[in-house]
């Protein structure tokens, strides 16, 4: 099911920017018992990224109207959003009218097996680099080729999650989620400043944390200090948090704190 | 006129992974008196960037064949191709089998002054600056964030072209060329190992310039450097050759060699 502009259709003009370009932004958003789960938040960081992008942004009253059409009767999914700066201008150059082009759309809830949750899963290290942007960093935008390239680096099913490396080495995050590790019963996370996405999940927890006179520390990681962490996991807004059991050849525990922040996390969807 | 995988549409799956994920390549090209201009070396690149992607290149035979459909009754035109890999997969992981988009398109040949070609065109330094990833490095991929906010960054009509450093502060090319100087009648270009677009009018000249015992030197340029040279020019494949006859506030005359190379090309082609 999906909405273009409000109209049920599939397909979009070749000449869209976010298909000429990527000139565009998207959110997934986790759909259960009906609900969008942390809803606000994604249409916030929507909306600041499409201020980064100069894209007018469609207004929230708008979206959330489009998805509640979605969601009707919907249980469980994924819903996605994309804004693009829609047609027109002269190659990169945007048209002095910007008319975006929203999407509304629901897919089927990705089931993975609980025991990633649980147990944790198996991680590796990605070849392919994050390129360095402030620009673009923290974003959600259309431009996805590094993490294509990186999600295409293995097929072994024992593998859920590939670790990207910005290019000058630093730890920034999974291909499709954000990272924390925990060292002496503290939070640690890589800075996004230069790549990478800044999660809602990853919002959620540092906010939750701070709120809790415990804030995480985002700094610049290396592999080897995330390789000597008491606990890692990763997180983005469709799985929640998976505790990490291994990167390559190393092995963590599942702990406490990962847990206690699964815990913390569930309540507040 | 669009024919798309063969078909006279004009618009495309929402779930193409080139719209989703910006998961494809593109090429330029300009047609003049009906003729593609060096078409070969387009299909080249765009084969060479496939290769890069992992997506299965469609065949020389085939875009030739599309192409020269388009190209019936066209005199002056831009010829544009475009290859995803297709719909499908999960996420940011490629489908098992990929089904590419090829896309072959004409659009009206823009209407530049002539002015443009023989006095010269004024440029400016972007802010924008271009990330650096090797991976994706030379070739013309649907990537172009960085493109369109550099092009964004100014409106006045006076100035033709952007001038994109990378994030270490070297020079690359501009928003919609590639970049050359010349200093005491020897020819540079900044290396593109990092990022930019290996243009199909520089490997011209590179190639030309080799040919003729005087090889292009092609390094990391400063913005010092290039604000010293005796000439600098611009170059794609829809304009050829433009002078360049300021950045910024430091102007540059339009130099022997850049109007050899001008000459050069108007021969090749």
């Amino acid at each position: 099911m999906m909405l273009i502009n409000g109209e049920c259709k599939e397909h979009i003009e070749v000449s869209d920017r976010g298909f000429q370009y990527g000139d565009g932004l998207f959110e997934t958003i986790a759909v259960i018992n009906g609900q969008a789960i942390f809803f606000d938040r994604h249409l916030v960081r929507l909306k600041a990224g499409c201020q980064r992008l100069y894209i007018p942004f469609p207004g929230e009253g708008l979206l959330r109207f489009e998805a509640q059409k979605l969601l009707q009767n919907s249980n469980l999914a994924v819903l996605k959003l994309i804004i693009t700066r829609g047609s027109g201008g002269r190659g990169y150059r945007q048209p002095e009218v910007i008319q975006p082009t929203r999407i509304v759309s629901l897919h089927p809830y990705p089931n993975y097996p609980d025991s990633y949750k649980e147990q944790g899963i198996n991680a590796r290290f990605c070849a392919t680099r994050l390129g360095l942007n402030p620009a673009l960093a923290g974003i959600k935008h259309l431009n996805r080729l590094e993490q294509v390239l990186a999600r295409a680096e293995w097929t072994d099913p024992d593998i859920q999650e590939g670790i990207m490396l910005d290019t000058d080495g630093h730890v920034i995050e999974g291909t499709m989620s954000n990272l924390f590790y925990v060292k002496n019963n503290r939070l640690f996370t890589p800075a996004l400043v230069q790549s990478g996405v800044a999660g809602i999940i990853r919002s959620m927890i540092l906010a939750m944390s701070a709120g809790q006179g415990q804030p995480v520390t985002e700094h610049k990681v290396t592999q080897e200090v995330l390789l000597l962490a008491d606990e890692v996991f990763v997180c983005n807004s469709i799985v929640g948090v998976w505790p990490v059991k291994s990167i390559a050849s190393t092995s963590f525990p599942v702990g406490l704190i990962t847990k206690q922040i699964q815990t913390q996390l569930g309540r507040l969807t």
